[in-house]
């Protein structure tokens, strides 16, 4: 089915990529002089089995997220997680605020080890996570202030879920003033199809999608400037 | 070409639909109390042919959008007309920020005839224009503060694009406290597969998708309450 | 001095009122229908003495918001508290962006007692403790979002400190919708003056200060339409 | 009266600078490497005598700004003016949100005379004007997304009112990761004593409040990159 699936989408892709280059779209945006590495969402209720928010594909994308990880610490980056999660048991009312009447967030407690990052990809004491209520990694956060502060201008993205919080963050990025980057190989989602047609949208209007290689090759000469 | 893309996708939709219910998600949000009807960026560039912003399905969306302004105004209800546009020859920088690397916002000059709201269904002079930059039409706009102080709850969404300022309009309206409503026959986007796509991952996860004869029928029921 | 101090603003007060009054300032913006409690940074920092950032006033100010509470609780309206807290000593770059350029945030460690909230005025388990980076409650956090999910049309102000992140969540609360009321007994600060003269400017343009008195007699009238 | 208002303010300020400087406040922010001018709301209805928004002291204002617009654009940098208007007329509900509850905004007709930039400091056909509805300019606009765009870290900040929305401005700005400098010759307001007031508690704790003189030597030694 799956192979089915890719063959009709790339097919489709292509007559509509012949029309997006007609007109201007898809258009490189191009890397900045000062990225930082953005993991959206990498927590065990999304990259492990047996949850409702359980992705695929996840042999793929965690050593993808594993190679950015090394190489964004060795050009001495900012790097942030962000996982979603909620006081659910307790509030009243909640801060799931409209979510839970389309998804079940109510699955996400905050603390507990479902919303915890992944530790195959552990952030370091000195790396942020941020918890955040809604799907852009920017609503609701003091993302886009941070990253000002330390004059970013570029964001490598990765993480889950295409159609859900990577697409909603990489609108946002770009929005607020930043280069989004979107690593092909760092990405899913849990539907068929879901993760091919969100990056061909990204890839036409919000943001460039790269391969893991050419990200890599990046971030390999940035130069670490140590902390400011 | 459009029928096998459509029998192609249905099929996906079909398999995804299985697994997103029985993980809890295609929930229903609902409609709200007090609506207010959002038509994004349905100025000549997209409704009209020859420009490199034009849509497909004018024939379907414009008399959709009609019948919802004669009902809207009917209920009373406060509506809102975005569009998007920049002060392309003359500013230095520019106020496209960034996203002319990606589409060619470079077109759409601020106060031409391509952006302003396609007359035949011409905003009445008590109805506002929200002049934006970005996709999303709660992005860097007064559109959330406007709503909240006229204690709007829910926002029926028409206009295009699907997979541009639509859907991140319908992610940002949902993520600001607002019930998204996205009106099936009053939606498009300008490639083929695209509207069907988005509309499918808007309903899994960020809003109602709802025919345009259930929200007639929705907007019969609001009392007029008059102006406040 | 402090006596001296207040009778000089008076003064001053008195003069800038006359000239406000005849140009249509210092309107009354009233008490809205559906009322949340937002009481901004009343952590040990600010309430308890011995620390850069410890204010005046707390025999007043607590109790106060002791009796505000108690009312909130029976009128069963959202109730909110904000602390300021960093990852101070891990984080490279840092979550204080540039604040600690201007005032000593890098003393507000995340998880320290000194960011938890005053245990005279401890949040119940269903009440929201919000962790901001910056003044306003409302900058960088889902508040907003959270109050329009819960159809909050006002907001009952209280804490510290009314130059910094009172006057800014103030603000920010008319700017996104929702009517701001400041409670005077129940805010205050940590230099002569400053509580009043800020008090001045929120009454002349961004909200009513009111007092306890009054704020407490309209919260007796909220009907508890119990948990939504 | 106005010469013992300043008298009493300085002796405050004076007590509380001690206290401030004690506890670490009162730091300073410093210039950054790409700044942008940022003029508040210097449209007639507040820089020209007989409107309800009339300020004081242009004869100082309008100097140091025309001295700031022509070294900044001498150094090729980004510039912004801002105006507050409203589709005051016509539109129902209105887009003065609730702010006409507290301050006559009524007033400002979008399109008028009152609401365009004093022509002594006229902005160039390159230069943006941003019609913003709330007191900051940040708030509900595009600003915080553009400046980043073009990779602006510091803003020069001019304008009326010290309490309103220069002073909403400033608190915005470093919120959203830029440095906030004040001219101190280049700012005013309506009443006595509030402009001194606010510039106190802005160096307290949110900006630097410099001279016309510093911020114009500093100007001096941008380069000029040319447009990019």
């Amino acid at each position: 089915m799956a192979d089915e699936i890719t063959e009709a989408l790339e097919k489709i892709f292509s007559v509509d990529s012949v029309l997006y280059q007609e007109r201007g779209f898809q258009r490189r945006i191009g890397f900045g002089e000062r990225p930082a590495l953005l993991n959206i969402d990498l927590a065990n209720a999304w990259t492990r089995p047996g949850n409702a928010f359980s992705c695929e594909n996840m042999d793929v994308i965690i050593p993808a997220v594993q190679a950015l990880l090394t190489a964004s610490r060795a050009a001495g980056i900012p790097i942030v997680f962000t996982t979603t999660a909620y006081d659910v048991t307790a509030s009243s009312p909640s801060d799931m605020g409209l979510w839970h009447k389309k998804i079940p967030v109510e699955l996400l407690q905050a603390g507990s080890e479902d919303c915890q990052i992944d530790d195959r990809i552990a952030p370091l004491d000195s790396e942020f996570v941020i918890q955040k209520k809604r799907a852009s990694g920017f609503h609701g956060t003091y993302l886009a202030g941070f990253l000002r502060a330390h004059q970013v201008d570029t964001v490598i993205i990765t993480g889950v879920t295409m159609a859900g919080c990577v697409r909603h963050t990489t609108e946002d990025a770009i929005a607020e003033g930043f280069r989004p980057i979107v690593v092909r190989e760092a990405v899913g989602d849990r539907v068929p199809g879901v993760t091919e047609w969100n990056l061909f949208d990204i890839d036409a209007k919000f943001g460039d999608v790269e391969s893991l290689a050419r990200v890599l090759e990046y971030l390999g000469k940035i130069e670490n400037e140590g902390n400011t």
